[in-house]
């Protein structure tokens, strides 16, 4: 049995690995936009467990012939704060927009989790939900956004900051699971494996 | 300037050198249990922030020679839980024991802080502080505590936990600074190093 992380996410991929599992990364070819512009109705938790849905489906089906008895795990982070969804700022004055208005409040990290379980190469369950953690920003001065910018680690991550990089000088606290801030929370994880009857610790190297 | 770390946890030198710091290594030889046990009477806060400071002076007389010039980090780390104050298990059935106490339950880590600040060879200025960060156990199977212990990694780490190991699949959440609970935060270092006059971003790499 093996764990097939369906994503590109460095951060992901760090926090399994930090947790005792090696994945097979396969990243999916789901269009975000195009799925998220069909969801125009959805809540944050119902959008990104659909992101997350679609990403899992989507490596099970291409993955079957070489891993026909897996667990295949897709994930989609989003920031909501303000009453905006936001996800990842893309170039370096979006990141300063973003910081000028997040500094000093409080906003709500969602990670979608799916997974789906492939056994002798047929697909025989999945499941999915969210974690959805508080983050209390800080309020680094001009130069400290500055800086950061310029480390341009901001710039592809969910609400253009992280907790387990340069970002977590700036993060003032979480209320909620920080795996699930890095982009794929371990607890619930454990719990999704369990429904479909892996225990997490069978998949530790 | 450099940043001197007063600690041989590989856990709090993940957390700087990911947050875009490298510091240099200096391991006190502060006998903790002997400092310790002369501050019977301390509170929980005092106790790790005692140790903190312990830490972070002896290795800046150490160092000054070598280094005339820069910021002594020390930190010490205890979890708070049904009244007992907890240090690193160090065997495995003291893991076991410890994670049957505090399976389903909540707790606080402490982490203190202390800085020391050389210029040219003088100690200019010191500060200290501590992060208290609530973390709420899951309630691992008894397979899953065995598969925990017989990784080795709870010996060796306070409370018999961690957050960004394979601790993680069995922590539900925390409420607080998750870098705290590593050994290091991020936030309250950037504070301390703030009113010692030094920009975080000034040492980032």
């Amino acid at each position: 049995m093996r764990l097939i992380l369906a994503s590109a996410s460095a951060g992901r991929l760090g926090v399994l690995r930090a947790a005792g599992i090696d994945p097979v990364v396969h990243v999916s070819e789901v269009d975000e936009d195009a799925l998220a512009a069909t969801l125009a109705g959805a809540t944050p938790a119902e959008l990104v467990t659909a992101l997350a849905s679609a990403k899992a489906e989507a490596v099970a089906t291409k993955i079957v012939g070489e891993y026909p008895d897996a667990v295949i795990v897709g994930c989609d982070s989003m920031l909501h704060i303000g009453g905006e969804l936001v996800g990842k700022p893309g170039y370096a004055e979006a990141v300063v927009r973003r910081w000028q208005a997040m500094a000093g409040r409080t906003g709500e990290l969602l990670t979608g989790h799916a997974v789906v379980r492939l056994e002798r190469g047929i697909r025989i369950a999945s499941t999915s939900g969210v974690q959805t953690t508080v983050i209390r920003f800080g309020s680094p001065s001009p130069e400290e956004i500055e800086a950061y910018v310029n480390s341009a680690e901001p710039l592809h991550v969910a609400g253009g900051f992280t907790l387990d990089g340069r970002g977590g000088w700036f993060v003032e606290g979480i209320d909620g699971d920080p795996s699930s801030v890095i982009g794929i929370s371990l607890p619930l994880t454990r719990r999704l494996l369990s429904e479909l009857g892996t225990a997490v610790v069978s998949l530790w190297s």
